[in-house]
């Protein structure tokens, strides 16, 4: 079914609002633009608030903790929980914790990326290693080949290697992270956007840092982020939501649009102040077609 | 057909040898592992030498320039002259020069690569940036999103993008090569090969250090090394040898040995010092079979 454009079409946004009790949010393009706030986000958000709604801000960027996340919102100016935001490197902890469970001696996490996911690792008791270890921030040196070959470089505990996105990554890590793969650790990914959107043009994601040890290894790490139904779970497990009175609202058809479709929530809302064009699902033999778009989110106020 | 097992079969060595006038080698894995000599490496190609065959050394090594390969040999003890060496680098070169030609005021490539890649393009007088600069071997910093997404870090005349092995990959560099191909620079890489051999284990290779850019931009760069056929067309134009006459010698079957395959030569020989493994080809689905192996190429001397 064609989606509905609301921007303008008060009498669509007020029928299309009373069918949801939840509002799952993904932030960036759709409540800001890297630094930039976005028209009328805080009003927004408030008059949603304002209406009973319940608002989770579900995000892929693993670089920041829950109470980074928190405090990316106090600067904006958008009131906020810390209970109300769930992100991919949350999603990952837990995921790590409370489902793989690995097993002593082989229990610790490599972490490529940043100190968001080794915040939320720490948070479920998950040990790990890498991630933001300033001496790994340095060039290879001719001996690590050989530390790396004969194991005395790697640490004998690490049975898994989780990536995110990392604004350090360097041919050191990477060789680390693919030994490990090598040496049969499990290969997980906190998010595989293949693009991170910042000053109104696109940067590369999680998804393309963590692409060598992919090409590397010749197989895909199981994503923990959106469009991953795990995430979905683990959302619902805490929240406790009814998935026909949730809409999931998002810039990006195959992460946020699809995440929403795909875990059966009552709809879908796309907004263009991020990735996708609204070409992009109007076109006939679009994959993935949300239930309704706006322009921007701030069209919701009408 | 089922592969010839040459190993110890000193008849049927001196058959094959007969069949060939020139024999294409791959390095890596096959004349040493990283910075070891294989065994008998010297010897064995002394006594093809002695046999009249013509020797070329093709190497989908980016790092190192033709003359750097040939100090590698000296280094090793192997006789050898630059111009018995092709190196992808140098093959991408000739393609951008003599094939590409591309227009100034469009005419600079971004390297994502080492100094070998810059060598091979001053030499076919290509104009290039990136690479070594060290200005670009530091962290992102916050403006520089800005300063990319408003183009004032980029450089106009870019229109060509090449990847390579880059040991000294980093945020930044991956940023700005994105930007150039969002921008409709031509995507080229000297070879995609996804691990490097070294120590006795594998490293990630250059395919793998570029797939960041494959993955953000959502297609596969051209690749000038093997198995491109885009190289053995530059070998035989710089050596004009009959294919029917020549061997490509080598350990890996998706790029050596598929690269002798498709350019039609006269056979191929898989030797067990490097990636694949004798089950690869022996299985009876193998996509890639050579037409002999050896377990090391030392071996040929019966």
């Amino acid at each position: 079914m064609a989606p509905k454009y609301l921007t303008g079409d008060k009498a669509g946004i007020d029928e299309f609002l009373s069918r949801f009790d939840v509002f799952l949010f993904d932030c960036d393009g759709v409540l800001w633009s890297g630094d930039h706030l976005l028209p009328s986000t805080a009003e927004t958000l408030e008059m949603l608030r304002s209406k009973g709604k319940q608002l989770v801000f579900v995000t892929n960027n693993s670089t920041k903790s829950r109470e980074d996340y928190k405090k990316k919102f106090d600067k904006m100016g958008i009131p906020c929980k810390v209970e109300e935001v769930f992100g991919s490197a949350y999603s990952a902890a837990i995921y790590i914790s409370r489902i793989l469970k690995p097993q002593a001696p082989k229990n610790k996490v490599f972490v490529l990326g940043e100190s968001g996911i080794e915040q939320e690792l720490a948070t479920e008791n998950v040990p790990y290693c890498g991630g933001t270890d300033p001496s790994l921030r340095r060039d290879m040196e001719p001996e690590d080949y050989t530390n790396i070959a004969n194991g005395s470089m790697l640490d004998p505990e690490v049975g898994v290697v989780l990536t995110g996105l990392d604004f350090h990554v360097n041919y050191l890590k990477l060789s680390l992270a693919f030994a490990y793969l090598r040496n049969g650790a499990t290969f997980l990914a906190t998010n595989t956007d293949s693009t991170l959107p910042n000053s109104h043009t696109l940067f590369p994601g999680a998804g393309s840092v963590g692409a060598p040890l992919v090409k590397a290894i010749g197989r895909e790490a199981l994503a923990l982020g959106k469009p991953s139904q795990a995430m979905m779970d683990a959302i619902e497990g805490k929240f406790q939501f009814d998935r026909s009175r949730t809409c999931m609202v998002g810039d990006r058809l195959n992460t946020d649009i699809q995440f929403g479709i795909e875990g059966k929530l009552g709809g879908t809302l796309a907004v263009l102040t991020g990735v996708s064009r609204k070409e992009d699902f109007l076109a006939e033999d679009a994959p993935t077609v949300p239930t309704a778009y706006l322009d921007k989110l701030g069209d919701l106020m009408g």
